[in-house]
């Protein structure tokens, strides 16, 4: 019996640069805070999340009655009713709505991704192991497609990366399938002992504490708080869960 | 005191999505093989190597007399006297030549380098104590690009760079400037107890060894047999050490 794989690119650049199979499951990871935030919603009851690239398009949307999040480096935009943080949907706001989402890096990510799969489901910290369940069920190749920032290397989206490969090698014989899956599952067990203190030398973790928004770090990092498994349906997000 | 950055990029296309500051040096690396091919050269007397990016160039070249070495996809190419193996400069071939070079991936990302950077030099494990203290006297930021393998990250380049940001720790108080030199660093942590043992999952690894040119995996990784310091001149990589 042939293995299925599984591969990480590090930015959504690095997603363009290769050929993925139709029939790979992609799963989209921003951890801080874009795919966190995303599950949350849907975790507090969001009917689904639509992610859009442009400011434009969100502003659009909000004009004909949709709650918006939006979010440009780190900051809030002043005409969304949310942030990019996953706090913001736990007080029953978006309970019941289709919330429409852009943010600097993970709308990209996913945009990236819709283009290139046609199975396309949202990672974080907060799902890993309701969604390593999922996927592992598929059986399919996986790639991680990590946000980054601004098409950069970030270790807290690599560092993701790793603890689902380490998920899904407990559930079946993955192949892995390149140098960055690797490296990043190697990254994983130098910081899985105490990754928030890992954490600390991220870029990004620096500048969220410069903007004073660092206080969903902790609940980032967190494992399996949710069952929730956000896929892709028609452009919009919504929990595999709650399907028919 | 401001100190230093030393930074990292795991392919030349990240080089290209980023300003390099003029006051940077740049040190490329393709460890498997082209750069520690191109250190032996100079290590075994030729006058200098010609890095040019196609082969139809160093057709032309060849045809004027200079003598050719020419790699691609890991295969000698027929037309040229020298693959791209470090024990193929050992025999007194290239002693005052001027040697034209062209590969897969090193020359591309020595390319990325010159079109970014004044100050660029080649590094591999075998000089890399000597390329370490000339590049830390030069007192100005440092990039080391990693020539990757067709602008994918791979291993072999990546603990190259952070084996080389250990080094230059011990010289001087540097900044580690970004997340995927952090990453480099942790890796070549995971790595330098046995690195022939740790890259035996690396891809190239593999693609060597399928090709049968893997005779030079053990020297690749083994540390300062030379004190070469090759920098760009012009053109034409010099052994600093040379140079009036």
């Amino acid at each position: 019996m042939m293995n299925f794989n599984v591969d990480v690119c590090f930015t959504p650049a690095q997603a363009e640069h290769r050929t993925i199979s139709s029939n790979t499951v992609v799963v989209v990871v921003d951890i801080l805070r874009a795919t966190t935030s995303m599950v949350s919603a849907l975790e507090h009851g969001a009917r689904s999340v639509i992610p859009v690239l442009s400011i434009e398009k969100a502003m659009e949307l909000k004009k004909i009655g949709f709650p918006v999040a939006a979010e440009r480096d780190g900051v809030m935009l002043s005409f969304a009713k949310f942030g990019n943080s996953a706090f913001a949907f736990q007080k029953g706001e978006v309970k019941n709505k289709k919330l429409v989402f852009t943010t600097t890096n993970g709308t990209l990510a996913i945009e990236t991704a819709c283009r290139q799969s046609q199975k396309v489901v949202i990672g974080a910290f907060t799902n890993i192991s309701a969604l390593a369940q999922w996927v592992a069920k598929q059986e399919i190749d996986v790639l991680i497609l990590c946000a980054g920032w601004k098409n950069t290397f970030c270790l807290e989206d690599t560092l993701f990366a790793g603890a689902f490969i380490e998920k899904l090698l407990e559930l079946k014989a993955y192949e892995i399938a390149s140098d960055s899956a690797h490296a990043a599952l190697d990254l994983w067990n130098v910081a899985k002992a105490d990754v928030l203190q890992y954490i600390e030398k991220a870029a990004h973790r620096q500048r969220l504490r410069m903007l004073g928004v660092d206080d969903v770090l902790e609940f980032s990092f967190q494992q399996d708080s949710t069952a929730v498994v956000p896929i892709m349906r028609d452009g919009e997000l919504v929990d595999v869960n709650q399907e028919p």
